[in-house]
Order: C-alpha cells, then sequence, then structure tokens
C-alpha cells in the first residue's frame, strides 16, 4: 500500500481526503480485532506510548489506552492534574523529560487552545503526537470515529446525506472536527441548530445551513449528532433551564419522526440523558451510541498504527 | 472436569455448596503459583478485566490487578471517583461504554448496597461481573478467601469448628459474605460478638449464638474472626471510644487465651492496631492474617477462571 | 562477573565504590536498550515491581516504570496519597500486605528521613527496596544517574573534577546523594554555593569548599549542577524573592563563562525555569539535562537487575 504514515495527528482541518480515507479503512479493518481479538497484533511491540491527560478522561483515555495495548504497546497513563506540572515545570519540558526516557508516541489531552500543536511545535524529531482534545480546537480522533460510523451505516458517498448537528457546536471540539472531516468527505448538507449562543462563530459554520430550531434540522436527517450540554453553560446563563433546553434542542422520540426511518442518532458522551437526548432515543433502535464508542478503539487504533513509522 | 463456569460472582448468598467448595479447590491449586510463579498461565490471554472501583481500594484493587495479570490478562484500573460519573453519566453507561470498547470481565466495588447487581441485570451478555463489595451487602471473594485460610489450617470439615466473628458486624459486607459462606459449608457454631448498635438485624443473625462479651464468644473457639472499626462509627455515636472498644472487644493476648491453644486470628485488613486488635495478636503465631492475603490473589485467580468461560 | 547482588538500594553513603562502579558500568550497558530497545531483556519477568509513593512524582515513578517493564516486570503503582495509609494503616502492613501478595520489589518514596530504611528493618528476607527518595536523606538513584552522567562527558577519573553544586543544599536530597557517591568516587573538588540558610550542617558539607558566591563556584569548574528551589522556601522566609534568586544564584549564560569552556551543565528536574536556571543555559549546548533524565532509566535497570537476584 501506498504510504500513509503521518507524523502528527493533531486536527482533521486541511488533512487530505485520501488521508482520512486511509485512516478509516485501516479502522474498519481493525474493529472486529479491537474488540475481540486475536491480540496478538505487534505494529507497537517495544513501543511506549504514554497518555498525557492535562485534563481528565477516562473514557477516551482507556479508548487509547486499550487501542495501543492491542498493538503491543506499552501505555504509561500520565493524570497531570496530579504531576509536576504543579510544581512549575512548563509544558515542554514534561515533553522532553518522556522524550529522554525513550517515549516516541503521546497522546495529549489539555483545555487550552492549541496547546498540543505547541508541543508538536517544539517536540524531537523522533516524536509523534495525537491530540486527543484540546480547548474547543479539536478531537480528531472523535471525528474520524464519528466519519467511520456514518459510513457504517450510510455507505461511503457522503454527498447524499443531510447530517443535523444538534446542541452546543460553539464550544464543541467534536463538532469542530466533525465539521473538518464531513466537509473534506463531501457531505451534502451540514445543519448546525443550537439556541444563538451557542452557534458558532461564522468562520466555523461557513457552507452549514444554520437552522432556527431542532426541528427544522432534523426533517428529513439521515444523521442526527447531538452534542454534550456542560452543566457550565447554565452557569454562564447561556441556557436557561436544563428543562427549557431539553424541551426546545433535546433529541426526543417525537422530534426525531421528523428525521428519516432510517436516520441514525450519535453522541460523543458522556451523555446527560433527558438534557440533550431522552432515554428512548439513547437506548433505542436507531442510536448508533455504543457503535461509536466501538469505533473509538478502532480508529485509534489505525491512526497508532500510522504514527508508528516515526521514531524508529 | 465438570462446568462450573460462573456468569457473574455478586454474592456467596445462595452459591451452591459444590460450586463454592470448587473455587476453593481451584483456589488452592493457583496458590503456589499465585505468588511465586511460574506466571505463565494463560486463561485470560488477550481479554482485558476492567477494575472498576467506585470507591477507593488499595488492597482489593491490587489483589485483582495481581490476579488478572498472573493469568495473562490485561488489566484497566478505573478510579471511578475522578471520572466521568462526575459528569453525570449513570453507572449503567459507564459499564455500556467500557463493554463497547469490548471488555468482558469487571470488578466492580461500590459504596450503596446492590449496585453491582443493578449493573449485572442491565449488562451485556457477554459480560461477567465479579462483586468486589457493595455497601454493607457482599464481598464475595472476601469470603472466599477467608474459608480457603480456614480450610488451610482446619481441615474441610466445619461441622467441627465453633467461629467467633468479633465487631462491628452490623455494618460489615465482609462478615455478611462469611456468614454466606459458613452457613453453605456446615459450621458447626457461629458466635457474633458486639457492642449492641453493632450487632445485625435477627434475619443476619439466624442461627448464630449471640454473645454478650468478646470472652464468651473466644470461648474455646477454633477461629476468631475480627473486623475492621470503621472511625465514622465514633462519630456516629455508636462506639464511646477507641479506648473503650478495644478494652472490651479488642483481639489481645490475654482474651486470646480463651480460646482453643490451635485457634487462628483472622482481620479482613487494613488493621487498625490497638483498636480491633493488640499488635502482639496481630504479628503474633496464631495469626493468619498475612496468609488471608495471599489467599485473596488466589482465590480471585479461581473466580476469574470460572469466569472466562463467558464473554468468549 | 563478580557477585554484585544487592538486598537494598537505600542511600549510596558506604555503598563499596566497587559496586557503585559496578552499577554505573551496567547502566552504561543498559543505557541504549533502555530507551531503543530491543525489548526483549526478561531478567524480571515474572516479577512484580511495585511503586509504593507516599509523596507524589510523576519523573521518578515513570523512570522506574520503564524501567522495570523493560526489564520485563509487571508494574503495580502504588499511589498511597489516595490509598489505605489514609485508613490508618500502618507504613509496615501496607508492606506486610503487598509482601503477602508475592510482591518482591518495591520502590519506596516517603516524605519522612528514614522511612525507607524504616521498611527495610521490617520487610521480609525475600523483599528488596529502592530509595526512591526520602525526606531531605537520600535519592540513590539520582545520585547513580548524575555520576554517570558526569562520566559519559568527563571520564572516569573523578580526581581531576571540580564540581559545583549551586542551590539550596540544605533541604535537597539529591545533594546528599551526589555528595556521598563524588566522595566514594574521588572527586578533586566539591563547591557548594548557597544563600547561608540553604547551606548543609556542617556535617553534610564536610571536605567540600563552601563559596559565597555562584560566581566563585563556577569559577573553573568542570561540572556545575544546580538544584531546584522549593516555592515553599520562599513561604520560610529563607529566600527574598524568586528575582533576588536568580539574580544572585541562577545559572545564567554570563555566569556560566566563568566555568571551563567544557564544563557541562546538570539539573534533577523538574526544573524552574529563570528561577534556579535560565533559559538559554538549560536549553544551550552545554546542558545535559535531558541526557540525566535518559540515564536515570538505565540506572534504575541495572539497580532493578541487581536486586532482582534476592526474593526467588
Amino acid at each position: 500500500m501506498a504510504d500513509f504514515s503521518l507524523r502528527h495527528l493533531l486536527t482533521l482541518d486541511g488533512l487530505p481526503r485520501v488521508t482520512l480515507e486511509h485512516l478509516l479503512q485501516r479502522a474498519a479493518i481493525w474493529r472486529h480485532t479491537a474488540l475481540h481479538g486475536p491480540f496478538d497484533a505487534t505494529p507497537l511491540r517495544g513501543r511506549t506510548v504514554v497518555n498525557l491527560f492535562f485534563e481528565p478522561s477516562t473514557r477516551t483515555r482507556s479508548s487509547f489506552e486499550l487501542a495501543a495495548s492491542r498493538l503491543g504497546a506499552t501505555v504509561l497513563n500520565f493524570d497531570m492534574a496530579s504531576s509536576s506540572t504543579r510544581k512549575g515545570e512548563t509544558l515542554a519540558d514534561t515533553l522532553y523529560t518522556l522524550e529522554a526516557m525513550g517515549v516516541t508516541l503521546f497522546v495529549v489531552r489539555h483545555a487550552a487552545d492549541g496547546a498540543v500543536a505547541a508541543l508538536a511545535e517544539v517536540c524531537a524529531p523522533t516524536s509523534s503526537l495525537i491530540n486527543a482534545g484540546d480547548g474547543r480546537s479539536a478531537h480528531p480522533t472523535q471525528g474520524l470515529l464519528d466519519m467511520l460510523t456514518i459510513r457504517q451505516h450510510k455507505g461511503d458517498d457522503f454527498s447524499r446525506l443531510k447530517i443535523a448537528i444538534v446542541g452546543d457546536v460553539r464550544h464543541s471540539r467534536v463538532a469542530r472536527s466533525d465539521l473538518h472531516a464531513l466537509r473534506t468527505l463531501g457531505c451534502g448538507e451540514i445543519r448546525l441548530a443550537a439556541p444563538p449562543a451557542l452557534l458558532p462563530d461564522a468562520a466555523i459554520s461557513a457552507g452549514c445551513r444554520i437552522c432556527a430550531t431542532a426541528d427544522e434540522a432534523l426533517d428529513g436527517a439521515d444523521v442526527v449528532m447531538t452534542l454534550r450540554l456542560q452543566r457550565e453553560r447554565m452557569e454562564e446563563g447561556l441556557v436557561a433551564s436544563l428543562e427549557a433546553y431539553f424541551r426546545d434542542w433535546g433529541i426526543t422520540p417525537e422530534r426525531l419522526r421528523l428525521a428519516r426511518p432510517d436516520a441514525i442518532v450519535m453522541h460523543p458522551g458522556p451523555m446527560n440523558r433527558g438534557v440533550e437526548i431522552a432515554d428512548a432515543v439513547a437506548d433505542g433502535p436507531q442510536s448508533v451510541i455504543r457503535a461509536q464508542v466501538s469505533n473509538g478503539v478502532a480508529v485509534r487504533m489505525a491512526v497508532l498504527e500510522a504514527l508508528a513509522g516515526n521514531g524508529q
């Protein structure tokens, strides 16, 4: 096969379509192995993957940990909330220290926009970084797993699809990475629906159809992506109440009936049931939320594999 | 051998004697390997065991981690005190997420009675759960390791034994699981001794001899099990002072002389020395407390092995 | 080769020169493997190494974790800040519990002077302990990695070297272990420079040249070791301000020009840039700070290897 080795995976913005599709194709191949084995794959045998999480996330960290260990790697988890950065060490020095210990593969999450890209600027030539979420900017492996999930249910031709993204797009790195990937894959129509305070700037929503109501966004949609509502949006006064939010923007069975009968419903997790999604939808036949989680392990295996060519 | 595969291990209450004895027999076989190797056993090779601890416990978690890794499994530790459940995700969604990542073996501890059984109700058909302690209800692997320890020192015939359980039986899941197992194995006499506020309800103590003093319980006993006194019992006013507790209910060398000369002393750990047990007893020749810990690894290997047949 | 097996590594104080040099020689051999593999070394295959950290340290813990796993061991990390010791269990009981689970290799860090040695007094005959830092007393693997780093850059003959240690020697276990090793290896001249409140007692500095200024210490030095300034020194009033400290004791490019042109600069990490060291020095051509980190993994492999003969 052609050389699709990547140096880093920082964002899906600008990632060539051929590279993105190659990653999805490899992920599809890993999909069964990721969950059921055999676990004798060894592309990362003898390599150490460090999960460098400056923001806690059991879910994403575990997905990377499983992906890496199923490729034969040793995994070190660094919960940096309880570590040397408290001692005033710079982010870069933390990275340099791990590089000096022989680590070449880094999975990094940080609350600040651009923090992972900044580390990639200063890392050693042998190092590869995966952005596991930075600020509101990007969460590229989530974008990839969402695309894999859509392809599994709706096929490869995204030009025929109407995709509704409902919820707090403004503060969502998941939505940003989804938008990058959906544009690259030539999605037919992308609809965004949220209360005005949660809609993104025009630069982010360029080319998308802004819908005034969730109903408008769901009407005839093939894919309904709902986003987690952080409780801090209420504290910030951006949302009046969780009840009002659920009434207006929650994905309920009634609302879902506006979408195509074969529409799928996605959520990046963890879910606030009864806020952005109703139980009956989350657990219903159109939900592909657990498939997203499964695909997450496979996608991360594909990304780690693509990066593994470096640093050796 | 006959099929002793288990779906879950949630409680010893109602576990058939033949199954319980099979687990003890397998644990006895694993006993040496558990501590000294060779560590080339592979019944869990390629499997992932998740320690899902909603209540912290370094001791129990480590015992399961060693047991699982010595059977060839990959182990993921989830300290859920610092995880997504803080973000409002339900217990069940946490389980579903891990199942969707391909995990089938779960070791779960939770502060709420019945929490593990409730998860077992909703888990996937391929999943197996081990209760590593829930509320005051059950701690079945502790019960098993206590039985293994008694058998090693006192033989298989429990009908000849007088067993004294001294301390906070009321709030102890360890005592509950011990009582379940001792009854199943046909223990000759079970004596409970505690201050009235720490005695269990009649339904729990059915068939046991309630002793008004520790001395009465120890008199001629073959086995003395003492229980940890949580410091919160004092704050709740159930215990006047640690000094008074030690004087009346602590296992001291003087008090131990009331028991049979070959009586063994057990404690589930961690110990409050000078509260429920005197140093000279904890570290004395009749103490089998460290043997209990060693047996814990072996028992957990046997349980994991019995569950490993599922989910494949 | 001769038998250099060690029972414990608690301090470099009194370690015979032949043993110290043997460890450095083995570390030099492991140096490449430690970082780049092949990772098929198996001296610790089937062994469990427990990182028992009563004081948090991501950096040191990770170095030990990588060293142990690259020798084939299973590693358990115990962050004891969040564990049973909170429940009133004694240090010794924590050790006994792990011993009873079959663990024989312990890496222990503790905030109290002598805590690791005290555990070594009571441990099982099969157990080996490595002091990963106790109070202000000792951090022997740091001392060893510093010696390895000096040898790599300055050769084996320490009698020709002038070594300047600048900073908070008084509170530094790193400095103590460095002093032990430098004396054993026959270092030509050891200079200590610090504000008076941060100089050690005479017993510690015996045989060293006390310098009133950093400039005096660096003048013609072959090796410049700077130490981390804990921010609590300011709160304690031992340091007037970070700015004044940097001006008087910080290693700047100007100050470094007083040393030999081929002098190397060392720091145990994590660095307070702009406090004890200037960016231009930390990242400059004379800095061997990252080499120290790399050597740390190799030294810990050598130490674990030397201890591995016990307990089997």
